[in-house]
């Protein structure tokens, strides 16, 4: 039985709680909890008569902007290289179905990954990621794990890459990325770059790709759900690249597609169409979004270093994934000896819902938790736009009654 | 390897000859080739602003408004038994993977059901369709299919019917149906109930549903892609019984949805709770367009009728599937023995798109096609407005053409 993803889960429980009247500090979902903005509402509006079926991959029209926003990032690319579907999340679930071999997969790592592997009946190799950042196994740890799981009789073909990362927050170095891909090179697998965090790097700089270093096995998959808060629209694109195996490997990915959901909604692809041939418009709003994300992403990191937790700084997206070890003692004390324990303490006793590290995979026993943040930002439509706009998004009362609540929270979990 | 779906890959091969200047008649693809009326664009303008990413099983309101559409149809029905996806296939999909046991298809049948069962590693048991209609295993031939499938080990665990049909555009009958679900009830079957054409019976009636025969045990699947032209809006919901075994089956399904795609794009949930509240407009449209289905369908049957090919009266949606046997021996004079080299040769020498009957599973040498008939409607807007609103469609000059094309191809074929 596949279980339901946990990141949609608690955000489904939580809402009911919310509904039923409580008030929940949502730390638990990844969604980018900023409005629609006109431009992009309009680009929707505009391509209502879109109901034709169209290709699996998408238009020639959202695929040739596809193209471009990937040339304008330093990775030439034509058209016929890109898929779209509805979500990076479906894409990630037809690469992993095309391409041969187990996945090798941080550890802790993205919820849906292990998840789609068990649903394809593929084994996964897990391998701890490194201290300095997440979303990358160690590169440290990769090679002896892959003779590992050969000796047992395994055969690792894939390796996933989250640069930025999902669940910490961080970003893997460029050489870091580099040296895996030449692991990966040596060993003859495949990568699959997750990059759907990639336009939400808080210092504005590009994240380091496995394009960069191995870009004739590399599946770059991303979408427009983080960066520009359409999540609900579900349009995601991936691409490969242009050479016999990427020739294969999209054509496998078609025929997935096609047998499962057809193609992306019509109006999304004009809306993918729009967005990324990247007007001004867009890119302003993205920097913005991103300086939100950071601003927000760095004060909830603040309030649980104060208690005395380990943190790496947050560097991408909204999320920070602290580490209560240093303070085991004291949770241990309160019956706290799991990461389901301590997500279970936080929404129960402190309405504070985030995901235990276990969900991602993490040893069950660390005392770690993903805190999603962007969902600081406002209940209502008016809100989130004043965060958007706010010079100083913290003295906003809706966020500095959240880090209010969190901090008191913290403080009395750690008394 | 997946492959890609026959019914998409003509559709782009045929898209891609006209790009180039061809003048190909597209008798290929089952998309219902009509314009988005503006009551049905109003509501996807006005939910624009919906961006976050909800429930994996879609909004409380979408849900509602399924349950409401599925009690005024007989079927009392809450919205905790609905789950929407982009698109049936999606369903489909995931009811195929959450279900025990081998999956009991009709021979033909709809491309992607035999896909889906190969994409996740499940066995096929094929059962022809009787002669007075599609979509169905012939009920005087399921048992035996099922014991002679257990005798060789396998363990057949569904059974799916397409009611009304795709290919042969039939409707079974109330009796065959019952029958079926009395051999299904007997042997333990899962039924998985395809009503996607239900809209579209071209008499008004209601066609028959296993719902109404083991209700317990059956689920329905359906969208708005075919009644109303939506394809390219990927509106698809479920029904699960009211009972442990469909709260199972439905948490299954929503643990694959959540892994794979999430849910259905929020704004097309604004759309669907909309439209299946079933204001006086989504009706008036739905029956003047499946008026228009039925006048065509009949009009192209006419056409293989008159060369003495045999064909099933349409009685629902936008299909026939005309059978060469009885011009067999003049085609086989020219060289064509099989599906595949009748769809080859309508094609290339006659500019005539079809699917040949293997591409839905058929005996490869049976002279067969499906033909879909909704694509003559018109290319632009405005001839496909002008088709639905025309007292005698096949005066109109692109229709009449069509059927011109068509009969001089067909006559030249058998001379």
């Amino acid at each position: 039985m596949t279980m339901h993803s946990a990141t949609l889960a608690i955000n489904e429980a939580i809402q009911k709680r919310r509904a039923a009247g409580e008030e929940v500090l949502h730390l638990g979902f990844g969604e980018a909890g900023l409005p629609v903005p006109d431009f992009i509402a309009e680009a929707l509006r505009s391509a209502v008569g879109r109901n034709g079926y169209g290709a699996v991959v998408g238009s020639e029209e959202a695929r040739e902007a596809a193209a471009g926003w990937f040339c304008r990032r330093g990775l030439a690319t034509e058209a016929g290289q890109i898929i779209f579907a509805p979500g990076s999340k479906a894409l990630l679930f037809a690469a992993i179905a095309a391409l041969p071999g187990d996945l090798i997969l941080a550890r802790p790592s993205w919820v849906s990954y292990a998840a789609q592997a068990a649903l394809l009946g593929k084994p996964v190799v897990e391998v701890p990621i490194p201290a300095r950042s997440g979303g990358i196994p160690d590169p440290a740890l990769l090679e002896s794990a892959i003779l590992e799981a050969r000796a047992r009789g395994g055969n690792p073909g894939i390796l996933l890459l989250t640069v930025p990362d999902n669940p910490t927050g961080t970003v893997a170095s460029e050489g870091d990325v580099r040296e895996l891909c030449r692991i990966a090179e040596k060993y003859g697998l495949a990568v699959i770059s997750d990059e759907i965090y990639a336009q939400t790097v808080h210092s504005g700089a590009s994240a380091p790709s496995a394009s960069a270093h191995l870009e004739s096995r590399t599946i770059v998959t991303t979408g427009l759900s983080k960066s520009l808060a359409l999540g609900g629209w579900r349009i995601g694109f991936a691409r490969v690249p242009s050479n016999e195996w990427g020739d294969a490997v999209l054509q496998d990915m078609i025929g997935i597609a096609s047998e499962v959901w057809s193609s992306l909604a019509a109006p999304m692809q004009a809306v993918a169409a729009h967005v990324l041939s990247e007007p001004d418009a867009v890119r302003e709003h993205i920097q913005r979004s991103t300086r939100l994300h950071a601003t927000v992403a760095n004060a909830v990191c603040d309030e649980f270093l104060a208690v005395g937790a380990q943190c790496r700084r947050p560097e991408a997206g909204f999320y920070i994934y602290p580490d209560f070890e240093p303070v085991r003692a004291t949770l241990e004390r309160k019956g706290v000896r799991t990461s389901e324990e301590l997500a279970a303490v936080l929404l129960d006793r402190y309405a504070v819902g985030v995901l235990p590290g276990a969900a991602f995979g993490d040893d069950a026993s660390a005392l770690r938790a993903r805190v999603a943040t962007s969902l600081l930002y406002g209940t209502s439509e008016q809100e989130r736009w004043a965060s958007l706009r706010a010079e100083d998004p913290l003295q906003l009362p809706w966020i500095a009654g959240s880090l209010e609540h969190l901090r008191a929270a913290l403080q009395d979990l750690v008394s």
